[in-house]
């Protein structure tokens, strides 16, 4: 076989967040993520230092891969990177990410000039939603909504088998919804943005608020009474301890997300809702909360046709949707 | 020229509110709506009375038209009907509208029969939002949502020039989207919704209110003392004459919608939202706060590609729309 010629087996998908960097290699016909690898994002060392970083580790991801299935680096077709955004699709540039401290970063190119491989560009939380679609909770459904409840709320929406993507590729950022027009101010300058009420941050400041107001709760011991310590991961295990307080704000948040989650059934009427992050560890805790709130408020013909799940893929969504992209724009279907 | 071979000219459009029954004649490359008509639903009549009268009105917009340009009956492709929903486009039946107060009522195919041409069905505000697009402000925009404050607040999308049906043709109730989740209670079972506070009535209510809890105000002389003769109309009015409690309800009336439309152009990307209906009529005293709502809450980059106009076709754009759907399933594009 010679280089060039191969038939191409895989594709490279990168997972670009503020924390980590995830890699791995995704069959083209769909499958397990092989070469899976994760480090730290290391923002603060630099622009430069992180597109090093991804180089290396698709780099490194490749040679596993393809070494142990006796093939060459040709077996790879290219590289779907995911980034946090906003970002421009068409050139492959970074518009501004507070996360990483960018502005107009051409990052797509920086990785295809040293992968030298074909690169393609989109937003995470698109990538993470259209990862569920192609290989997870989404399989063989056409019309999806997806929400990654994390630092924020991602989001992104499947039209038809399509990322939609919007007039200025912003589209799907339904963590910044408003729920109550004169909420809390959220990062972004609007005011009641339902990242304000069920991001990971948005959950734990709400049990801190209610211990600081006199409740009750195993969580200050959790924490040795340092409430700053107290994240949704706290909240989740005080949850699971049988603490009744965390139990409330769990529900109080499965209620705040309901009613989100019935605004985008009645607006999108999609099949699918599908609900990512560390929070959907608490499982039916959230989600029976969570259904019954929809079921109060969406038109029913709507959620009747509705499934609202957990993801599939934690870790690996990302990535699986990032191959997704590339995919969809060199073969022109997934 | 014999019967049956005739080049089609014209499609015919139907909008069926529960007030009043609109049709006329679109030619099938677009234009000015002819041989316009409306007449009163008369919906307590019965579900036979209101077929009959859409029947005879049809008939009746055929003939003239037909008439005044030298040619037949053959010359009209259709009727594309445009009604009040929830529906099921595929068998043409309205499931269920309260204000007609019709279950499961095979509609399309009642009028079919009658006018012996091929009819087409879609809910109304997707009719309405659809001939803005075709016809109207939307002209050579692909992404486009659309409001109509009335009774209600219809809402519509389209997406790339089709409408945006979703998987059981719920999609589009922006008007049902919580902008305060322990908001009004809605008569759709949900609470805040959007509709309970930019809506007709609900501008009514609000402004009643605040004169209940002592606000001072020409609203009050305009219906001789009787507050529930007060509706958006007065309230327009009496801004119109510079009442200043007035300006300051329909200023607030611009922020819930405000709040509405940022969350709808952070999900949907548009590039244009078009809102329709009597309240438009206050011109800029509604949409310069509107936008500056919107300014305040939109992330800048989705905000930027959008405009936010007034309809351009109003008490027609139903009548278009409803005849472009015709199109789009008989002729597979507009």
């Amino acid at each position: 076989m010679t280089p060039g010629t191969a038939q191409k087996r895989w594709i490279v998908g990168v997972d670009l967040g503020g924390t980590n960097i995830v890699v791995g290699l995704v069959p083209i016909e769909g499958g397990e993520v092989m070469g899976f690898r994760t480090v730290p994002t290391d923002a603060q060392r630099g622009a430069k230092a992180v597109v090093d970083r991804i180089v290396a580790m698709v780099d490194e991801a490749i040679t596993d891969v393809t070494a142990s299935h006796g093939t060459t680096r040709d077996a790879v077709a290219g590289v779907g990177i995911g980034s946090p955004g906003p970002l421009d699709r068409k050139t492959g540039t970074v518009i501004n990410t507070p996360n990483l401290g960018w502005r107009n970063f051409p990052l797509r190119d920086l990785v295809a000039n040293q992968v030298k491989l074909p690169c393609t560009l989109d937003n995470d939380a698109n990538c993470a939603t259209y990862g569920e679609w192609w290989l997870g909770a989404g399989r063989g459904v056409s019309t999806l909504v997806g929400l990654t409840l994390g630092t924020g709320i991602g989001g992104g929406i499947v039209l038809n088998g399509e990322i939609y993507h919007g007039c200025s590729d912003v589209a799907g950022e339904i963590g910044h919804m408003t729920i109550d027009s004169n909420g809390r101010k959220c990062k972004c300058g609007n005011y009641g943005c339902l990242e304000q009420y069920a991001s990971g941050p948005a959950i734990a400041l709400r049990a801190v608020e209610g211990i600081e107001a006199g409740a009750s709760t195993a969580l200050v011991e959790m924490v040795d009474g340092r409430l700053d310590e107290i994240t949704a991961a706290t909240v989740y295990e005080a949850t699971v301890q049988g603490d009744p307080y965390a139990a409330e704000v769990m529900k109080d948040t499965a209620k705040f997300l309901g009613a989100g989650v019935a605004s985008i059934i009645n607006i999108l009427n999609p099949e699918m809702v599908v609900i990512a992050g560390g929070v959907t560890r608490a499982g039916d805790t959230l989600f029976e909360p969570l259904r019954a709130e929809v079921r109060r408020r969406a038109f029913r013909s709507a959620q009747e046709c509705c499934r609202i799940v957990p993801a599939l893929l934690p870790g690996t969504a990302g990535v699986a949707g990032a191959a997704a992209v590339f995919k969809r724009e060199n073969y022109g279907a997934v």
